[in-house]
């Protein structure tokens, strides 16, 4: 999407004026990255409740554990946790400077686990190891696998992931034959241990669903009937928040001469906006455990409507007694409602057209309550 | 406004699918309410300073309370109480999924009542009586009459309100005859005790307002000066920050097939915004101590600049020495300044296509003190 | 860029109707101001972490020592400082509704100071003296001058600034001849004593940046490659949060029928983005000392990308061991990248139409530490 020519007339022109600053840090390019290389992002950042309001007004999150501290309390937390996906939001955008600044597209995501709960008031920091190269046969750019954990300012680990990234070579037409692609699990596996506190007194009146672990059944799907028209402003709002600085998605400028002529949403915004939809109908799935695989199907642009349907891949039984999980498939929409969509694939493979994530993921579930007192 | 022939539609295919998740909340419908039906609206929702500044970036308020913690102090607070239409918003958007997620109109409010001050780190909920049901001679349609009230975390009551709202039939064309319409007093009554500390030492130099309860006079009329341009993402990110998830307020693809074409403004953002331009000329009016009445006389639309003016309507003094009352009313217009209007109605009767809001309050103002040392 | 004619005919209009409020405060004019005038602002503001997270949403801004708890205490600090220009827009936009409501144009910025660091928590207020007044020949405005010093809860002075500002007369043709124009440092005097602590242990792969006070060199240009593109929504909740309520930002009817055609955004906010674009380059200078000079070049308005290039204009030494100043000047460009930019202005003198900003301001920036060891 970007007009490498012109930057790379940029570099040379700036190389010839005799005092133009060559500290100014135009990101990685496919050759600057090695297998094994390790890099500390840099911009720790301490998340706060302005952070959790500016969340809630971007995507409209209802999730109850997320909205209110006495709740939570109930759930057995000493103070409200993070929502899983604006953690990770604050986290994953330390690393655009550093991997994906000169990113075509994100390609996929693997393996991404939420370890251990994230409150207002951690500081949170990203490093990432270079786990796989694999260059294009058009000799204009590569994909790079990485692997991103992040940090508390404990050093506990609040995030591990895998993410793969299209790149800009800086020298086009000059190839190297690299090609050493890691695997990935297909799904996240399930740990022994939750990081959750004992769930046996969930309000239903209070959470807004009265659904639990063992009243959904694999192959249920779930048309969601929400739709949220997203505008220009939200999403760069929400991007520059991150401090998530891909230029495709601010500079409008740039990217009218990109095939897409105008800035392009950050795909997290919109699987934000996904997981908010997906509250009616999932109100009680509060903790996302894993994002087993993702794909940003087609590109979001300011004015689409996002509409998603999700269905029940698996029921995951756990050694917990008040917990469950479940494997869901969220698939998101533009400008066309679930009940119009069949598969979000065609019958050539490819996914419609107004198909725009394909979201593999699991999450926690309470199971029902051996005393149907909860029910206030 | 929503294509309710869609709807249904929508919701016979899903149940012809053997899988199609019947777990969706689909909102009430007008034949599901039932007169003395009592609900706990669910989503109780911890206010925090981000949303306080987020509410001060959409409306622009000024009211000195609200916007300094020694301002506040100075007035007897400990701590900055919460704007009142803020906490308003919190509120009632709780009552959205429950009450007018199927909404048609929001006809009106009467007696609505701030009796308790709240503040950052509070945790308010909401709970709901139908008090009254009315089907429409039309078949498709009826209204529906609710009265809520508002807690803290102490189970104080901090907002109470009536309001009633049209909704559409599930069944269209089954009459069933009701017609029980609860009366409503004209202005909320004006308690003994007023929850407000002792206001003798106010800083008209921090207030911005010169003026107190004696100087305004019945029958004077306020043209405010300024006026406000509200954008898309203004308006959709208040509402989405109230988690109020009305659909015509959100969803573009679903408005542009209703008679307006898109996204209608959630009306009680009308009213802030014309509370906050109403702070020129009732710079020291910073609490709100009732909603009379209120009527949305138009739609609002994003690009819509609005104005207002304010008459004072009664004078209403109080036993206590240090504060008084004003009934005023709030005309809020788009596209058309205050001087351009006489009368909010025309000559027929009927509200000016311009008149977009017609708020009937009464708020709390200062009463003139005793020395006046207080213009530091 | 007021309809002044119109604004007029309304006062008139007003006072010939018997009921209509006088007690609006329609900003001062030009006749209005006296040398020597003292005003003291109303609003003191209490800055909380909404405010904060709002400014990142807002600007994408990532100076290290404004996004991490952690490092800021590695930096000496007990919490997070403000970003110096988010301060200066909550404190600064007191002043609007006394100085510059009715302004035409802010013409410009001297001896800008930001003398003592200001933490979520505190409470601004502001004190202005008028300095100077200039009539214009043309009979229909003038030049109004002023020194306005910000303040803490603790009165600590925490910015002290000189600007002015053309503002429109009340009468217009009736003429005072007054003419009495101040003069100004050409850069701010830099004090013996910098209210920073010992900055000896920065991690250059916290703050993103390897470059401290030694590694620039007088005539170096830094041509930032970040543009960002700026949105009616964004500028307009960035101001109002301010409470800055110049109409000319906020009035799109209004300004319908100025030459611009449309809101005019707050320079404030241009200076915002490009200081936060300036960060690719700058990275290690986190701390603004003062702003020498600035003006706003050309209006900026919805739609436009903003880029940036910075000219090391001077390096000045200080006697703190750890800390040297440069003297920088940004020129902020809309739609137009700064390498097709060889100077902001053109062989007429005028700036060119696409440079919206020139900014002359001293930062301070770490020296390079004796050992090399931070580099964690």
């Amino acid at each position: 999407m970007i007009d490498l020519k012109r930057l790379v007339r940029a570099h040379f022109k700036e190389n010839s004026l005799s005092k133009v600053s060559t500290k100014i840090n135009s990101g990685n390019f496919f050759e600057d990255f090695t297998i094994g290389q390790k890099i500390k992002h840099p911009l720790p950042r301490t998340i706060t409740d302005g952070d959790v309001s500016f969340y809630i007004a971007l995507t409209g999150s209802r999730f109850a554990l997320h909205s209110g501290q006495c709740l939570a309390k109930e759930f057995g937390y000493n103070r409200r946790p993070l929502d899983d996906l604006l953690m990770f939001h604050l986290t994953f955008g330390k690393s655009v400077q550093d991997i994906s600044l000169n990113a075509i597209a994100n390609l996929g995501y693997a393996e991404v686990k939420f370890p251990y709960p994230v409150y207002v008031g951690d500081t949170v920091r990203l490093e990432t190891k270079i786990i796989g190269l694999k260059e294009n046969s058009n000799g204009k750019s590569g994909v790079v696998y990485v692997h991103s954990i992040g940090y508390n300012q404990f050093n506990e680990e609040i995030l591990n992931l895998k993410r793969w990234v299209m790149v800009h070579k800086r020298n086009k037409g000059e190839m190297s034959g690299i090609n050493d692609v890691p695997t990935f699990a297909k799904t996240t596996p399930i740990s022994e241990e939750l990081n959750i506190p004992k769930a046996d007194k969930i309000s239903t009146s209070s959470t807004g669903g009265d659904y639990f672990w063992e009243d959904y059944e694999e192959g249920e799907r779930l048309n969601h009937i929400e739709g949220i028209t997203i505008d220009d402003s939200d999403h760069t709002l929400a991007t520059k928040l991150y401090q998530n600085n891909a230029k495709v998605h601010f500079n409008d400028h740039m990217m009218q001469n990109s095939p897409v002529g105008e800035r392009l949403m950050y795909g997290g915004h919109v699987i934000s906006i996904a997981r908010s939809i997906s509250f009616n109908g999932l109100q009680n799935a509060q903790w996302i455990y894993s994002i087993n695989s993702g794909a940003h199907a087609n590109p979001t642009l300011a004015g689409d409507t996002i509409y998603a349907y999700t269905e029940v891949i698996e029921k995951i039984d756990h050694n917990r007694a008040d917990l469950g999980l479940l494997r869901l498939r969220t698939i998101a929409l533009k400008n066309m409602t679930p009940t119009e969509v069949e598969d979000a694939r065609g019958e050539d493979g490819k996914y419609l057209p107004n198909v725009v994530l394909d979201l593999d993921y699991t999450v926690v579930i309470p199971k029902k309550p051996k005393n149907k007192l909860n029910k206030k």
